[in-house]
């Protein structure tokens, strides 16, 4: 029946059962490009019903539909004309992991972070009512996303506002890993009716206490148990913020939740639908163990990884575990991303200095400040996109005060199919500009082994960037000794061209070396692995030693390590030619991250090409 | 008496007559210091009682006291040993304005940006939790700052973990304007005990229809009001969140503050204690307007200000209104600073395109992009300081979709009393970073208004960043025509040395030539009104034209304009000498805008020093 579903036009000629089995079909084909692909699989199990139902009642592109992350966006894309691009999930030419709305005219928005979905909604219900249209704006935020605090500020302007727009929670108690917060705990509370239940047993109590009843105290008792349930029971949390509320609502009845969308279409405020859904709805795994099953990798992504590649998260943990058995001060944060930064067996050895905060980094960067500066040794767990979110929290609330919190930089540089918004490519920049913070970057797990050591005896902000896997390269070079605060390395000697790499670039520039060699160019390599502060010694040397300085990261150009070093030299009045090797100034495509690095210049084959081209 | 109060040691030996004494006293002090200094005054004098009661109850510097922002900190900087230096309140070497660790062992924390607090003092209780510690731990927040979406992160996370600590709200209905949002709707209903009497009603009503009340129905009256009370008057937002509620209570009687804060004391888990106040207590006019009292110039700066100075926001309001009148898709978003921002006109011009969203600058920015998604045309004017919150939503919102949304950035470059907190120089660098953005900056007025001009005739996301007063350089140099996007503007020519220059450091530079002259160079200089795109043309005609190129910015060097330069210049394989001058690497602390420039040698004759020595 899909084939037949080329817009959510088609879905309207549908009778209830007909939805049905549509569902299901939608389901399994989740499944099947999931599988192979990789994505976002339990979250997307969960909302089929739910975008059904929308499409159905709803007239969208002219109705505005907002998925807040679009970890929930698949059935949509898989309703609105996109079952061709859908088949190559993720990969290159095929539809993105997230809504984007250079692929369709009904995605609006391209949301990769979450908790944006009512703050876009309501700009667009705004920008209706200036401009005198009638249409519907839906945003539909998962329970997690609303740990978020931007969530809050739009509920907050939206519901004093009273602007027009439906805000659909999409609760499936669980944000990435088990969601955690008193937003969870309320949620919950609303879902077993609590206030409703408690109400009833005491309205039942009152009654049988009283023998004869009139018919004013069972108006009275009428009365009460309206007003309760308009400012009690339904939402308090929401209409104290000046939505109206509806909800729970099963998620997964059809018949129930178009009944409800077309009581919502009537409204005229802003209103809060609560909808209860479960993740990994029918697919038995990722039912019993969504948070697993959250971000799914490909079969061909495993294949494609050499065996001695090591998630770069779970191995800093390793280390923080050593160190935190001898140290009481050493704890770690993480923003509803145990899993994805590796530190769970942090969790549990030392659950009382182990703190999840929820989607919410901008708070879990200033409550690590507030333990460094009471005498805690913090170390926040944050991908290298998402802490973009606390920019302002580490420079005026970290740096500024010049205060020991640690940074665990995941998923640095790129990052493969997650594309666009996923990119960990601007922390260089967004924290090399910053005064006291310094920035390393290991280039294989033992180096990041090194580092994590190494931070634990400093007494100032420092960030470690690291890619989600990492080599232990020890088996192909020699090892380096243990080495200081901003001590580079050199790796290997070229009199023609030298490479100053970082992180995982340095492997990179490795295999360029061999490639230059074939062609008659002698390149060397050192590991630039300190960003913030550089080994001037060093740098100095290699500026008068080598005809060709390359430098090469996995950052922007624009305020990265090639410009620190550029300013540098140009500080020193050295004139040493140099070329600068990043990603360019735009956003780049999901694709697998060899794609990617191609598509940057950044293979091993690209960077000895543009050394080649620049020597002439 | 306040003489005699070194430390809050000597506050607990008062009576309470003398401690309502001093807070007169105290007030006063105040009063005199900020009319002469400038600073926050309406804020800070409306927290004098609780200030004083809280030291009175508790004991800093064990317990942990953390302010919001801060402008409610003078109070406690008179009572903490700090009178001396307070006399020189925001000047070279006097006191900060706001909380400084660096200053006192009674601050806790450095905090200049809003909704912070109740992170970082619930990293300090986990702190004492680890530790072993039986210390209190407060943050006092002020109602406005409950805008702010972190606060609610850190309220979520809080209210669940159960952790022992005093969230004091200072409500004084205010943030900085007034106060916008559900919450700030919230928090009257609150004090207004809506909940409450409509409950007393109620029963009333329903006792009224019964006539013949029993002992058990006397009960169930009971039970339903405890219950009630317990679950919906007393703050059911909080609650819901997992605090205690007390309050709320007269902030200005200090025997009642005093008997609350003790109760407080007692408390074991997280309790909101909600605290209502005046801003502007004790001060006619600034009680009567206290928006226009929230911060304060002195005399001194403005006899120090030339007669042509005028508000750049302002100007840029006022060019915007003339583009609105024919375009209704020109809307402004402001987050709580229509005042500072200087479009109030446009406020009041046209209500339903104005949204003062409150101290929210995330949900500012998404709301926007979604506008501009929309077909609206937003202008979102955010000091420069504070858009470093949105940094994120900058990017994955509004760069990587290409939107158009404009930054009208104020307070770019130094700020000068507000200090280190406020500094507005990292915007050049945290936006150059991003894809697609343009980013201009206006040397003088009229150049402003044709920015904002040619903004509203691009399709694109754009930044305009500005300091707060610009001077109307007609008078002095020949105008220049309307110019293009990305165009610069050579103002004066010179063969030794070009200087390019960004906003007001062109008027510096301009100055700079003159005193160059006098030592035998000759120096010129260009209007790089735009920081991105460059102007590639000029530069390179520059680059063969002189000796040695002079770029000078506003803005740390890491990822500035500078850093722009030399990777262009390197990119051409150009081997021109360049100077960078721009502010530091470090936070620039509170003094004098001029003594600002002067110390980061960004003076005429500080920029004239730095390029005689680099040409020996």
């Amino acid at each position: 029946m899909l084939k037949e579903i080329h817009s959510p036009a088609d879905l309207k000629k549908l009778t209830l059962p007909e939805l049905e089995a549509l569902s299901e079909e939608i389901r399994r084909e989740i499944i099947e490009v999931v599988t192979r692909q990789g994505g976002h699989l339990s979250s997307n199990l969960g909302a089929v019903e739910l975008t059904l139902a929308i499409h159905y009642v709803f007239d969208c592109p002219e109705d505005k539909l907002v998925f807040d992350v679009g970890h929930q966006a698949y059935c949509h894309k898989l309703i609105t004309g996109r079952q061709e691009a859908f088949e190559k999930l993720r990969a290159k030419e095929g539809t993105s992991g997230f809504p984007a709305f250079s692929e369709s005219e009904y995605d609006c928005f391209t949301a990769g972070h979450a908790s944006t979905a009512i703050s876009a909604a309501l700009g667009m219900a705004r920008t209706r009512d200036v401009m005198g249209g009638k249409n519907h704006v839906l945003a539909v935020v998962g329970d997690g996303a609303l740990t978020g605090g931007m969530c809050y500020e739009a509920l907050n302007d939206a519901g004093q506002s009273g602007t027009r727009m439906i805000v659909i929670i999409n609760d499936n108690e669980m944000s990435i890993s088990r969601n955690v917060g008193a937003m969870a705990k309320y949620l919950t509370d609303l879902r077993q009716s609590k206030g409703y239940r408690a109400l009833k047993r005491h309205v039942r109590s009152g009654l049988e206490a009283i023998p004869h009843i009139g018919v004013k105290m069972f108006r009275f008792v009428e009365r009460l148990r309206d007003w309760l349930k308009a400012s009690l029971v339904d939402g308090k949390f929401f209409t104290a913020l000046g939505f109206r509320y509806l909800g729970p609502v099963d998620g997964h009845d059809l018949k129930r939740l178009i009944r409800v969308l077309r009581r919502a279409k009537e409204e005229t405020k802003p209103l809060i639908l609560h909808v209860v859904t479960t993740k990994g709805k029918g697919y038995r795994p990722a039912e019993s163990h969504p948070d697993q099953f959250h971000g799914v990798s490909p079969v061909y992504y495993v294949e494609n990884t050499a065996a001695e590649e090591i998630s770069a998260g779970k191995l800093a943990c390793k280390e923080l575990l050593a160190l935190a058995e001898n140290d009481i001060r050493i704890s770690v944060v993480t923003a509803a991303m145990p899993i994805g930064t590796g530190m769970v067996d942090f969790g549990k050895a030392h659950p009382d200095r182990f703190f999840d905060v929820g989607i919410a980094e901008e708070h879990a960067v200033t409550m690590a400040a507030g333990m460094a500066f009471s005498g805690m040794k913090p170390y926040v767990a944050i991908y290298s996109t998402f802490l973009q979110r606390a920019v302002d929290q580490i420079s005026s609330d970290v740096c500024l005060n010049s205060l020991p919190v640690t940074f665990l930089i995941d998923r640095a540089g790129l990052v493969g199919e997650d594309g666009k918004t996923h990119q960990g490519v601007f922390d260089l920049s967004y924290l090399r500009m910053l005064p006291n913070m310094i920035i390393a970057s290991p280039r294989d797990a033992r180096d990041l082994k090194r580092l994590v050591r190494l931070s634990a005896q400093i007494d100032a902000p420092m960030a470690i960037r690291y890619s989600k896997a990492l080599e232990d390269m020890g088996a192909r070079m020699q090892l380096s000794g243990e080495f200081g605060l901003g001590q580079w390395e050199l790796l290997s000697s070229g009199k023609d061209v030298m490479f100053l790499a970082v992180g995982r670039m340095v492997q990179m520039a490795m295999q360029a070396t061999i490639e230059l060699m074939g062609k008659g160019v002698q390149a060397g390599v050192v590991d630039a692995r300190f960003v913030k502060p550089m080994d001037e010694g060093l740098l100095r040397r290699v500026a008068g030693e080598t005809n060709m300085i390359v430098t090469v990261e996995e950052n922007v150009l624009s305020g990265g390590f090639g410009e620190g070093v550029l300013d540098w030299l140009t500080r020193q009045g050295l004139q040493a030619r140099v070329l600068n090797l990043g990603v360019p100034d735009e956003y780049v495509e999901h694709m697998r991250v060899e794609e990617q690095l191609e598509q940057c210049g950044l293979s091993a084959l690209g960077i000895a090409a543009r050394v080649l081209e620049a020597l002439g």
